[in-house]
């Protein structure tokens, strides 16, 4: 096993040979992938029409001379919103759940394929072990990532450029305090990013050796038994999993700081659009309202939640 | 490893044995597990707080006479609350981190000391596949499920119990309500979680075949290179991933209902405390405003929240 080291792809910025392999088995199930995209699109559109139809309330209901003949709009577009979000919901989990096990079945399926096509020399020269790593964990993790991964980029990317586009529409200059803090939110998120993938990279590559060290254990155990030397593999695997573990709480590390990091933004955002908008409010400018503020207020939160669900 | 039949887990209710054993590994770490227990709390009294706060807040400045004396109050709560968020936030996701990291460092390492313990006739009788799959990925899951998992159910349990007990206190006709629907929504919870559980448990036994397979592919590889027999072994491992399919499928149907019907459950709570509690504003009876409108609205959409995040 300690022979084999397995190639370094950490240093590797990007393989496109392989996202294009990915890819062409993703596009095999283009009917889910493009109802999935209804769907998510969907939801977003959802996310970002609740604030205002509840901003729009709030401008009819809560004002000097409240306006109650518009009671049954507000009832049915609530109704549709509600029912809007149901079948999103079920839409969207429906055909993520759908695309990862399809995915997930044709890399199974090919896998096995190519793994009696290999000549025997691959087999010579490869650890079981560590095929095994590559066969189940690994392309069990990549169907996830391509499937909810895909969910949670689209629909991010739809609800921060809604909610942005309706800020500019509704008051441009609170628009801008979130423009402002987008440079920020982005290098935070790269810094953390990449600090969290390198440290789970070397945590996969370490999980790689120890499924091969599992693997030589078993299929090893006459010759470990026979020559009595179990203390001596229990201290070589005891240093794999402490590697391991040195690794993980690095990367538990920083994603614990990442949580917080985006909190902060977002605090800062609602505080400036708090203050901005406040001071609007008893300017009693650019017509703004108690309703307009709570529209900012509730876009702010939302236009951060997507960076922290990724 | 078609004569190999995996023991049926399926038909056992719940094994104390079992999870005697893992909790012991879980209470060695008693200091992280401590501390992601006070994180939890703190992040539930927050979301419990942060409401009132709200609603404490619209009841001040969005009165007949808003009473800006208190300003300098609420700022410093917010600032506080935030603070809180952050401290929780960062805590809870890194001492859950830890408790996973060790736990299953703990687990991979007493399982590779067993390994050498074991007698060879458990090697003869068990498919390497089938340890592999139990080694790797299984254990894994475990040490996932018992960090992870004791987050969301202590925050769910606390954040629930903690609603419940603030709105009976603050206006107990419209807790009712919640209450009410309490026993469907503990009903709708224990159905779909017993149809996912049944495909889930289906899904890793067939799991642990393919597993198993993709072993002996590796393994037999001389065998089926020399007999020819890559077509008939293809098709072995074909039917296995269509089962494997069949059974995910199953669980991603049910999974995709769960979420819309605890979404119209909590609608139907959010109809019943706006139509009622709305005529409480209208008639001006228990001193009940739009604050304590606003404050209902929220508990009841947190409610249901927990029960949709485990």
């Amino acid at each position: 096993m300690n022979s084999f080291e397995e190639f370094d792809y950490s240093s590797e910025k990007f393989s496109f040979g392989i996202w294009k392999k990915i890819l062409k088995l993703v596009f095999k199930r283009k009917k889910y992938l493009f109802a999935m995209f209804l769907f998510v699109t969907g939801l977003a559109v959802l996310d970002i029409l609740y604030p205002l139809m509840n901003s729009y309330a709030i401008k009819t209901f809560f004002s000097e001379n409240p306006d109650f003949s518009k009671t049954t709009f507000f009832i049915l577009g609530y109704v549709g919103i509600s029912l809007g979000y149901l079948i999103t919901v079920w839409g969207f989990i429906r055909m993520a759940g759908y695309l990862e096990i399809e995915v997930g079945f044709d890399i199974g399926n090919e896998a096995f394929r190519k793994l009696q096509i290999l000549p025997f020399s691959y087999y010579d020269r490869t650890p079981a072990g560590w095929i095994m790593a590559r066969l189940t964990s690994d392309s069990r993790r990549l169907a996830e990532i391509i499937s909810w991964g895909l969910v949670d980029m689209v629909w991010g990317c739809f609800t921060m450029l809604g909610i942005l586009i309706v800020m500019y529409i509704v008051n441009w200059r609170l628009a801008l305090i979130i423009t402002a803090l987008l440079p920020v939110l982005i290098a935070a998120s790269i810094f953390f990013r990449k600090k969290i993938l390198n440290a789970y990279r070397k945590v996969r590559k370490i999980n790689s050796k120890i499924t091969a060290s599992f693997n030589e254990g078993i299929q090893g155990i006459k010759t470990t038994k026979t020559l009595v030397i179990e203390e001596d593999k229990n201290e070589d695997f005891n240093k794999l999993t402490t590697d391991m573990k040195k690794n993980a709480i690095r990367a538990v590390i920083f994603s614990s700081l990442f949580f917080p990091t985006i909190l902060v933004l977002s605090f800062i955002g609602i505080a400036f659009v708090l203050r901005i908008g406040g001071g609007f409010i008893v300017n009693a400018r650019f017509g703004f309202t108690v309703a307009t503020l709570y529209l900012f207020v509730s876009y702010t939160m939302q236009f951060f939640d997507p960076v922290m669900q990724v």
